[in-house]
């Protein structure tokens, strides 16, 4: 069943990288999109107090923050210096009103990816009182395998699933303060894809959902995602499991493209605006 | 600890791929490499009569022929050329004395990855009895997950075990027909990996073990590896856990490489030679 409509689709500002915080709020009000995940490069300018103001104003719902995460490093101060900034991210997300600070975990060449995720989990659990007491969640994302090599040595929803149940905190609304945001391009190869969306819904961990699409032949690993509707991915049917598992929160649009961000950007989200009732 | 000398080193021709099988088999003596895997581009111009006298004229243990498989595909007449197709690689492999061909699964885009896999069993247990017939075992390589577009729906050593628990065929020395090729670039991510090994080796499934790098920044997907030494795989670490696993074949060493490939091909071995006494 397509999505009848906009009310549960976000923007990540990073699909239309070219706008700034502004432009974005306006280009999604005129689209009909009602909610905005900010990425820190488009809060920078304003500061996230104003950054706040101008989506309140707008009335848009801010999902998420992006991102904080990179914890593994070989030296101390290095992972200090990855605590400070997730806190501040941390803080920054609290003042827009973002429910989540999405992780993208990290990984250093070099470094086993046993000892890699020993300090994503301790990094985790060394920020997590202050997203706790801040009222903000964070939402790990595993990255595709192809990043593993350092970007992150949390590749699938089970390994970030392994971390959440390690984390005790709760949310004063008794949900896990630690839990997992899905991207479709991320996991849509994996075969316990469908059971750890399951498990994931009944521990109260899914907190994110990220739809872009996979495309056969990719001129750049980082930045030539698909539009939905262009590659392989059947997104309509993991948003089928997502929901199944009591997700009633935002389909994000979050699309790295050097070639859509070239493009008129009203257009882009007009684009993105048709391929998400079509193939979400 | 670093081998000692080349006496379990392979050499895939694709790896020489501007050499002919003849310049291969020359080059190896040289560099005294006493192994070939052969694929089957650099067989066709000689045909498989030929070129194992080739091969056997010169000494040359050959692991395996490369490659079977492609299984799924929509309709039934292309699955049948498929299995047609790899009774043939396994004619031409018991005609060269390769041990093994070696199986990319295949995937079809827009076909959902469990009809996939469920072809790709159907394929293998069509084909086996051929296999156990010719002396010759099949050896399923799971690809890295960002290849499940087009290329392989079987992703990882576990899923790859999974099919070949399904398969009953014993050769006569009364191992397994199909087995499990385990190429370090595809699998060296996976959290499950030191464990599926293990299990593999104990159940007589590993068969063969690929090695080459993964380059952090890769120009393309496919023909852009790493020569042992150039990215982040812990190649040593997890050549420990396929000989703890009972491993006693060849360290098959295959790179795609566009780069390498301009090369003199004879300089490019001699740099091989010294990255896998290095680097494996």
């Amino acid at each position: 069943m397509a999505l009848p409509d906009l009310s549960r689709c976000a923007l990540h500002t990073i699909t239309t990288k070219p706008w700034s915080l502004e432009q974005c709020v306006a280009g999604c009000q005129q689209a009909g999109i009602n909610a905005i995940t900010v990425w820190r490069n488009a809060l920078e300018p304003y500061g996230a107090r104003r950054a706040g103001e101008i989506l309140r104003a707008a009335g848009m719902r801010v999902p998420a923050l992006c991102r904080g995460g990179f914890f593994p490093a070989v030296d101390a101060a290095k992972r200090q210096a990855a605590l400070d900034d997730n806190r501040r991210a941390i803080d920054d997300a609290a003042t827009i009103g973002a429910e989540m600070v999405v992780l993208v975990c990290g990984a250093v060449p070099g470094m086993p990816l046993p000892e890699a995720r020993r300090q994503i989990a301790e990094g985790i659990a060394a920020i997590a009182p202050h997203a706790c007491a801040s009222g903000v969640r964070l939402a790990i994302e595993p990255m595709h395998p192809a990043y593993a090599g350092d970007c992150s040595a949390i590749s699938t929803m089970r390994q970030a699933r392994l971390i959440c149940e390690q984390m005790p905190w709760r949310g004063r609304d008794g949900y896990p303060v630690v839990g997992i945001a899905a991207d479709v391009y991320h996991v849509w190869w994996d075969d316990a894809l469908e059971d750890e969306i399951a498990i994931a819904g009944a521990k109260g961990y899914l907190q994110g959902f990220h739809v872009c699409d996979w495309k056969l032949a990719q001129s750049d690993l980082l930045n030539d995602r698909g539009l939905m509707g262009e590659g392989c991915i059947d997104i309509a049917t993991i948003r089928g499991w997502v929901e199944r598992a009591g997700f009633t929160g935002f389909n994000e649009v979050e699309i790295f493209s050097d070639r859509y961000w070239q493009m008129d950007q009203s257009e882009w989200l007009q684009r993105i605006v048709a391929a998400y009732l079509a193939h979400v």
